[in-house]
């Protein structure tokens, strides 16, 4: 039997954040309300000015709110920019791009923590304050900070990302604060319902987005074990990452721009994986099913074409 | 011989936010670049959201920076509140209304006192980037906080001000810290300059913003010391304040809303006074000289106008 996209149950995603945000947006529109968890990570979160910055969260959350601005393909739509022109002008940090509507949520979540509430009740509050009726989880309410081992040091994500342009070779990452971090409650529910019926690997980066989640100690036993397809989809179009840093990250750490290369990087805790039409090449002999479909989300009618269809495909693997 | 408005030497200027801001515009178009320092009344400064706020500093630095709102009466012109419009979306406290222009300044200022920097320097970073030629210099760079004894209670300035609408009767004020605080170095330089020729207490609320500064220690005693012209400039036209609450809190704390009663308030600190040509009547038999002037600054032509008649009064004064 073929299980329809639009089946009952608990659907659950692990999600960087642009091209991560843009495949849940489609996952939303297409489950019923409520039937979708996405925990987001939290690995490229900082300090700025004293504000706790998390990118991830607020692209999901923008994502899910239909508030990004498509675009540019980061921070919110309708965007100003006066108070960062102020910080120019005070000859302050202006490095990292702070729109007027985005601080709204920065000082909110800043005033929040310092009150004393955790990432995953703030997160909470600002994605359904935005009408977002999936659950947005940070991966862990502790620190974790990923570090990227460059030819030219140790640095932040957020330094390699906009100082250094992602031009230094990267020799590793390390996910700093890790092996003490642990899923909030809210995400371990998810994985854990009766009602749930897949876990989804969204297209972002592995080793910037996916691998901090998957590093947080008791996450890969937990998949393992619930039995229900998880499959991974691949952020690769022809080889190549349609932006940002993977393709030379994952030519410098050794790992094939291909389906098998992701297979065996993602390891056991992958059942099945989606990969581009343009790589259908690559889909036969890896281990595990394939399916090709056009993953390449330029607008909400390709992601919600891909959501149904990476749902039809969890459906005949779990009726397989 | 009578002293030009243009004449050379140093002025200082105590002041409070708005009527003050203007008052000292009108000193800086008139005075030699640099001529001008205004101590500012650092008692309603608050912390939200985890920013500094300091209304007066940021209404003369705005005001000597030509940015003011002039419509409005505070905050920047031409300025925007998406940044509030989303704290509000996200049921934040938004009753302190935040401009996104406003807030490049108390993320800067914020960020700055994190990490060390006192807030004289700060507010003279600030004023200088803001291309402003004269010396801002808080009263004080510790903590004082003007606590409004009402019959509703003990209320900070905000509550009273923004939220009470400054309906509470007042009984009294308290300036807490003040004990302990100490003017900062570039204030204690410019009065004890020898070349100061003037100095002048701005069309500020007495309670809520000169008081506070006449109560750090040694201010009174290094006034009196000068014997430079020490001229009050009358916050009230027609025996009312133009706006704030001034004019219930001066009957509330039995203080005549006049020239007496504003020279019996400030004591032997004050040589004369300056009042609105509509109190003519209330120019003499008061002990010290005063002068009628036009003290409603509607424009730009209004506050210069003030400015050369104050310090043409300074001169004679100091001449006599």
């Amino acid at each position: 039997m073929m299980t329809t996209a639009t089946a009952s149950g608990q659907v659950v995603a692990l999600s960087g954040g642009v091209g991560g945000a843009r495949f849940v947006a489609g996952l939303q529109a297409v489950l019923a309300p409520g039937a979708l968890t996405v925990v987001v990570n939290t690995g490229d979160d900082f300090d700025h000015l004293g504000l706790r910055i998390c990118p991830d969260i607020d692209s999901v959350v923008y994502g899910l709110a239909g508030m990004s601005d498509e675009g540019r393909g980061w921070g919110r739509a309708h965007e100003t920019w006066n108070c960062l022109e102020v910080l120019t002008t005070l000859g302050s940090d202006d490095w990292f791009a702070l729109g007027d509507r985005d601080m709204g949520v920065h000082l909110y979540r800043s005033d929040a923590l310092r009150r004393g509430h955790c990432l995953s009740e703030v997160t909470c509050s600002i994605a359904s304050r935005f009408g977002v009726v999936s659950r947005v989880v940070p991966m862990t309410n502790s620190e974790v900070t990923t570090v990227i081992l460059t030819d030219d040091g140790e640095l932040a994500f957020q330094d390699f990302f906009v100082r250094y342009r992602c031009e230094p070779r990267v020799r590793g990452l390390r996910y700093d604060g890790v092996s003490r971090a642990a899923l909030p409650e809210a995400a371990i529910d998810a994985l854990q319902s009766p009602d749930l019926r897949a876990v989804f690997i969204a297209p972002s980066n592995p080793f910037l987005s996916i691998d901090p989640i998957l590093a947080i100690p008791g996450v890969r036993p937990m998949l393992r074990a619930r039995g229900v397809p998880i499959i991974g989809v691949s952020p690769l179009i022809a080889g190549r990452a349609i932006k940002g840093p993977l393709t030379s990250m994952m030519d410098s750490l050794g790992v094939e721009r291909s389906a098998r290369g992701l297979i065996a990087h993602y390891g056991d805790v992958v059942d099945a994986l989606v990969v581009d039409s343009a790589d259908s090449d690559q889909a036969s002999a890896v281990g595990v099913p394939v399916r090709c479909l056009p993953t390449l989300m330029t607008g909400a009618a390709e992601r919600v074409a891909l959501a149904r269809q990476v749902l039809a495909f969890a459906g005949e693997l779990a009726d397989a």
